[in-house]
């Protein structure tokens, strides 16, 4: 018997089935006042609406050769809580479109729809509605993020004054050396390939940590690292109206994608700047915040790494080995 | 000159011309405390969060030869408020997702974003953010839209109760026509077919009406139609646990709905019950509340038709000529 298809099932029967999953050992939070199933969701929400919105589109964004179905569902749910978290924001709900070609199995289905129930759960969150569409081939998976935020609370990218330090969260690079690794169609083997291609394909967002520096105001400007360093940190210029200087050796202190982008011949520094797909944070931390900055990063047991500071002016310099130069804003243009 | 393409443009400069063109002549309301441009916005919002997302899909859900850029933009924001509306709540703001393939022109993309700006204008809201990602063939608009709605509004699908009486707002069955106009691909000429055209491709859902009519408690339960009518009622007798009486002749009191299916050889109870992208009202209201419900619709100058009754039990029946007979749940099934 092969297996069935979402054609076969119908979009009736089809939905029932994801609701059904979404829903399975999971409590609906008490915020969430009406679930899937109607015109639209409701959610309580004390404070400020923080909403995001991200597509996941096959072959462009994931090959299923690549990430199974049930990280896939984790991932798309993970890149946009990363947005979440960067404007201080942590999520109640999500809300999932997708966008399914008649011929996909439904056991594809039913594993995409418990990774995205699991990946809500790591921020104690639900699917609370969506939408089903078939179409004529690959698929696409949109999610937007709903959160709550304190509307005292600011963590945009507009904040940055010269003498703040940046610090990034996580390790850089390493998903843009995982992309690579795929990419070369070798099969994935040793700790630091795994580690890389993990970074890629199942990134946490240091969610929690966000949240708790944006609600002590320890920040001056935030934002999640998602199209490489260089482009990202220009943004957050541009926005702030400041430059920056980078400290090229502390952006590629990973021994591990050091080791990796050997094995791939690459050079570490271009998988920090260029790459992309990271999920961490760049902060610019007020000046005396440190401290407490490193604590809370402590706390939830999260890496941070000051990379460089803000600096009046418009540019970013990126210092190598004593020498500084201007660093152009290469990183992921998706029509590129 | 060829016309610039999205892919010759760059991710950076179309997000930013998208920007420009959705901020045009648009002051962002007060609710907006953060709009497009940062890792996600933030909108005040006083009472219960209401979220609703649908997805355009070319070649499934529009076609570029029969919907101009611009409509196919009011639309997409119209058939999200649809539903914000039939949950009692109006639109704050909306958050876009365009996927496009890189040779699609950059004018189509910009009046794509003045209708979506013209679109959520209509609700005194506006695009407050998204995402734009290239894929190799075929658009795709994913829309979500944020409202509020006061915490003690319901206006779900499980309140019908027995006794209570059904109404349809608007003209269902014309879009369906449209569409088989459209799909004959014949010129459509003449008063009744643009009529018909105009209510698939740019829909007017009653979203002011529907707020007010679920604010004031008049109705028992409240969907939008986009599916038909006897899916739709299906839906919501299931979810209400009740049955429903329709009657057959007050279903199609539409003389150029008559009109229009006559040319197109179609049945006019065909068009209403199966058809489907009415954006129109499905409401049971409330015994004691039916001159009430008629006030306002006068007042939101929102047509209304009574066209049965919840009864007790779990099916339907259409009584046609004075015969009743039983109704299947025939409708839109996407993946059918």
């Amino acid at each position: 018997v092969p297996p069935r298809t979402v054609g076969e099932v119908g979009e009736i029967d089809l939905v029932a089935r994801i609701v059904e999953i979404l829903a399975e050992g999971v409590p609906l939070s008490d915020a969430v006042k009406v679930g899937p199933g109607d015109d639209a969701a409701v959610v309580r929400c004390d404070g400020d609406v923080v909403l995001t919105s991200d597509s996941q589109h096959e072959d462009v964004h994931f090959r299923r050769a690549w990430i199974g179905a049930r990280q896939l569902g984790r991932r798309a749910i993970a890149v946009n809580a990363s947005d979440l978290g960067a404007m201080g924001s942590s999520p109640i709900g999500f809300l999932v479109a997708l966008a399914l070609p008649p011929d996909t199995e439904l056991g594809w289905v039913e594993e995409l729809a418990a990774g995205l129930r699991e990946g809500a759960q790591r921020y104690g969150a639900s699917v609370v509605g969506g939408d089903v569409a078939a179409v004529r081939e690959r698929i696409a998976i949109n999610v937007t993020a709903v959160g709550e935020r304190h509307p005292d609370v600011t963590a945009g990218r507009d904040g940055a004054r010269a003498g703040q330090r940046l610090f990034v969260s996580g390790w850089p690079g390493r998903a843009a050396a995982g992309l690579r690794l795929l990419q070369a169609g070798a099969p994935v083997s040793g700790a630091e390939a795994e580690t890389c291609v993990r970074a890629l394909l199942d990134p946490m967002p240091p969610v929690a940590f966000a949240t708790a520096v944006a609600g002590r105001g320890l920040v001056g400007a935030m934002m999640d690292i998602s199209d490489g360093v260089a482009l990202d940190l220009g943004r957050l210029c541009r926005a702030s109206r400041v430059g920056a200087q980078l400290d090229g050796s502390a952006l590629i202190d990973d021994p591990l994608l050091a080791s990796a982008a050997a094995g791939l011949g690459a050079s570490p520094r271009e998988l920090v700047l260029g790459g992309g797909e990271d999920y961490g944070l760049l902060c610019a931390v007020r000046e005396g915040a440190e401290d407490e900055f490193h604590r809370l990063a402590e706390e939830h047991a999260v890496i941070v790494r000051a990379v460089g500071e803000v600096v009046a002016g418009d540019g970013i310099t990126l210092s190598v080995d004593g020498r500084a130069e201007p660093l152009a804003a290469s990183g992921w243009d998706h029509f590129a």
